[in-house]
């Protein structure tokens, strides 16, 4: 079963007050959740862009996940997400098509999702992310 | 009026077929559109990935953005396009916001789509695109 589309797009930020204000004041965006996750070095916020949802990430700190991104590559775009019905059957099927898994196994993501993510050189360069349909 | 929502995901890759096979492989993606464009200096081929789109761009040159954006950052996430409902309407907004255009007018993008690009330093280091809804 194919995933049903984008569930957001990640993007790593510097500064997540800046961010949240320019995607309101150019593409309308409204806030749908902001949480801090100290477990996982970030501060994001979801907004939605009409029907589609893009997520901001700031660090924490340097010695983050995305303190490490933006180091290494400047503030852009971090990863998809790919939102699916079944999470455990996706996980199986990507596996059997050879993906390297980074989560073997559903884990909780940001704002109490399930998720997993895929290496991105499973991808092409790309992080991917699966989500389960809430 | 804020966009309808994201129109594709822009991914650069290094080998057209062999991106395809794994988006098929992996996430079930059908072959919308493919097509040659030699004045843009890339292949680019058009998948639906259940209801949402990715556009995988492979270059045809060193010397092409496409190709200067591979070699200096690898393959990856290269742009993301957002459905607008009047794409001059839109670029007046984004002028009006302070947002640094690329085009200042409409242009026609790959598959015959209007559409126009943002500066990335207008909005965090994202490359972004309005799409005319066709």
């Amino acid at each position: 079963v194919p995933p049903r589309g984008i569930h957001h797009l990640g993007v790593a930020v510097e500064d997540l007050d800046e961010a949240l204000a320019t995607y309101e004041r150019l593409f309308g965006a409204e806030l749908e959740h902001r949480e801090v996750v100290p477990e996982q070095g970030v501060e994001a916020a979801a907004v939605r862009v009409g029907e589609s949802r893009v997520e901001l990430l700031a660090s924490l700190g340097a010695d983050t996940p995305v303190g490490k991104f933006l180091a290494n590559r400047g503030p852009g775009m971090h990863h998809v997400a790919y939102e699916v019905d079944d999470l455990r059957e996706t996980l199986a099927h990507l596996a059997r098509s050879g993906a390297e898994l980074i989560d073997d196994e559903p884990r909780q993501g940001l704002f109490g999702l399930e998720v997993a993510f895929v290496h991105p050189h499973a991808v092409h360069g790309v992080l991917s992310e699966v989500v389960a349909n809430g």
